[in-house]
């Protein structure tokens, strides 16, 4: 009665037709890098989920889909979730879960409405843990002004997941007259920070690995849509929106200045790193550049506004530190160069993987 | 320098306020049943998920959330999908993953526009599984005649996650007047579903645990949109529409029966139950009421509309064996018996667990 199990045969990507030189790093498995945020990850949205879903709203590759429905103009975004440790210095899974879809949104300029969120929960893990992360995800959602409408739970075996993964997707209304996307970057536009940078990935790594930096790393783990309301109350047209989170700063602003075919280029002495993160990156041999953020964005807009979308976002709690940090320029469309105190420029490229992997 | 790790305390819930005689069946961790759609999954979002992300649309429980957004009517949904084997007789996770979220929608009567998937890759699985489940979930979105947006890929370590995990989430347009969920259903209301069950949960035993059972079965996972549009045709007043996946016709039913706070009444002879699902089911000693449905639904609707809608569902391609199988009566409320070919009538309770883990 017992018979061998026939699975379908799946076939095998056509690497052939692929433009890239090495493609997918010529892994045929997936290694965590793929999940890093950088080219690898890349790669494996271009190659092989753009051509099997290929509509012309996902290739855009932006935080969120802006897409109109029954007369309303929605941006819709999704994350999944698998942090470790699941609770780290100044937040949670929970709280990573609705920030960061969150964030998506407003990265479309769109104030977040409704959450959906799916639990895939590993047997034996203990319910009080499901309950603290359920009831950060409901702190977070009431503090960002979203409400979770509709959940799954699924249990995997016990070895299998770690605890607890989630996903969130998230719709919102993007307001009249908004047009934020990564291709409008100009040369001549103003790069701006809303904030301090390096600072989750580092209270991640701390909190992992058990390492002290002195003074305790916390995640800046925040919703930035109030944030990005008070940008677009004071400047509608706004170019460009990123929050710089897998891949750090440099992964972000890359994708821009490809997007764009612009160069930027960042000035080293106005980037906003905080004593400790210089510290741990010094230690551990990372470049804060690439470590990941989850309450900073991005801005690109026109040198004319630049000032007094400054100054609405140092009037913002998370907005308190923001500076400029660099320009978009004509030269070396698609490169980011950082120019030193010294007057040199090095090469910011976008990473392969991902220096600090899971992190959100 | 290192140090200790100290995670944050998580509280324990709360069990003494809790209602139920036996909160979360007495286990302080997660077991295989809470993901099983059952007793168990109930508890866990009555007692854990609906007070931490309290609000009036999530405690409607219904298969997808009905909301306003800048004017528009939408269904909102999500489902994970963690089921094994990836790939099956009949389909992948990645047809599941599709056809899980379309049905969701369908059940507030919706057709769904747009899709967001999160992928959960596992460190090491070959990129050809990855491209095939992306190729299936390309195929099933463009058959149901939805557009994937937005996406996201978490890798996860070798040993963690199954392959692949998935996560959909969609939204959908309700059209005007259209007024579907559990709460509607009438004493006096017929009972339809719209053909064969048990088939998808049995397609993937079989192949999970290697046993066959003379004819092959294949799962019926499909889009129920067309159907339900068929339906919707000649009768705008639907009461309720759900589909049995897991937990099955039984479940399903209990929970219309609870949310309506009417009787269920099934003529057992009336179940379209296939020879090779009851053989299954005979020799795994499972009930087919219980088994989960990938391409099925479930209808209430008002008597004098029951012709009309039958006739209109058999003209569909995926309700030729639509059949009434019962009534909604004003006895025994909450409760669903199901009369014998001798007259006797037996409960059909909801399972505490589920019979069959991981069936999507």
């Amino acid at each position: 009665m017992v018979e061998p199990v026939t699975l379908p045969d799946p076939t095998m990507p056509d690497f052939s037709g692929w433009t890239c030189p090495l493609p997918l790093r010529d892994h045929p498995n997936v290694v965590m890098g793929h999940g890093g945020g950088g080219q690898m990850s890349g790669e494996l949205i271009e190659h092989l989920f753009v051509p099997a879903f290929g509509n012309p709203v996902l290739a855009g590759l932006t935080d969120s889909a802006v897409l109109e429905l029954g007369g309303a103009r929605l941006a819709f975004s999704t994350d999944s979730f698998v942090v470790q440790p699941l609770f780290f210095p100044g937040g949670s899974i929970g709280h990573l879960a609705v920030n960061g879809t969150v964030n998506d949104l407003a990265m479309s300029g769109a104030q977040a409405s409704y959450l959906s969120c799916g639990f895939i929960l590993e047997e034996g893990v203990e319910l009080s843990v499901v309950a603290q992360i359920a009831a950060d995800l409901g702190a977070a959602a009431e503090h960002a002004g979203v409400t979770v409408v509709t959940g799954d739970t699924k249990v995997v075996d016990a070895g299998h997941g770690d605890g607890v993964y989630l996903n969130t997707a998230g719709i919102g209304l993007v307001p009249d007259g908004i047009d934020i996307r990564p291709q409008r970057a100009r040369p001549g536009d103003v790069v701006i920070v809303s904030g301090l940078i390096g600072v989750h990935g580092i209270a991640i790594m701390s909190v992992r690995e058990g390492i002290s930096f002195g003074t305790e790393v916390v995640s800046d783990c925040a919703p930035l849509n109030g944030l990005v309301a008070a940008m677009l109350a004071v400047a509608r047209d706004v170019h460009v929106l990123r929050d710089p989170t897998r891949g750090g700063v440099a992964t972000s602003l890359n994708e821009i200045a490809k997007a764009a075919g612009v160069g930027i280029e960042l000035i080293e002495r106005d980037l906003p790193i905080p004593e400790t993160v210089a510290n741990a990156c010094s230690f551990l041999g990372l470049d804060p550049l690439y470590v990941a953020n989850e309450g900073k964005l991005l801005a690109i807009v026109a040198r004319d506004e630049a000032e007094e979308v400054l100054a609405a976002m140092r009037a913002h709690p998370l907005g308190g530190d923001a500076a400029v940090i660099g320009e978009c320029v004509p030269a070396h469309p698609g490169m980011v160069v950082t120019r030193t105190a010294f007057g040199a420029t090095r090469v910011v490229d976008t990473p392969i993987g991902e220096q600090l992997p899971r992190i959100c």
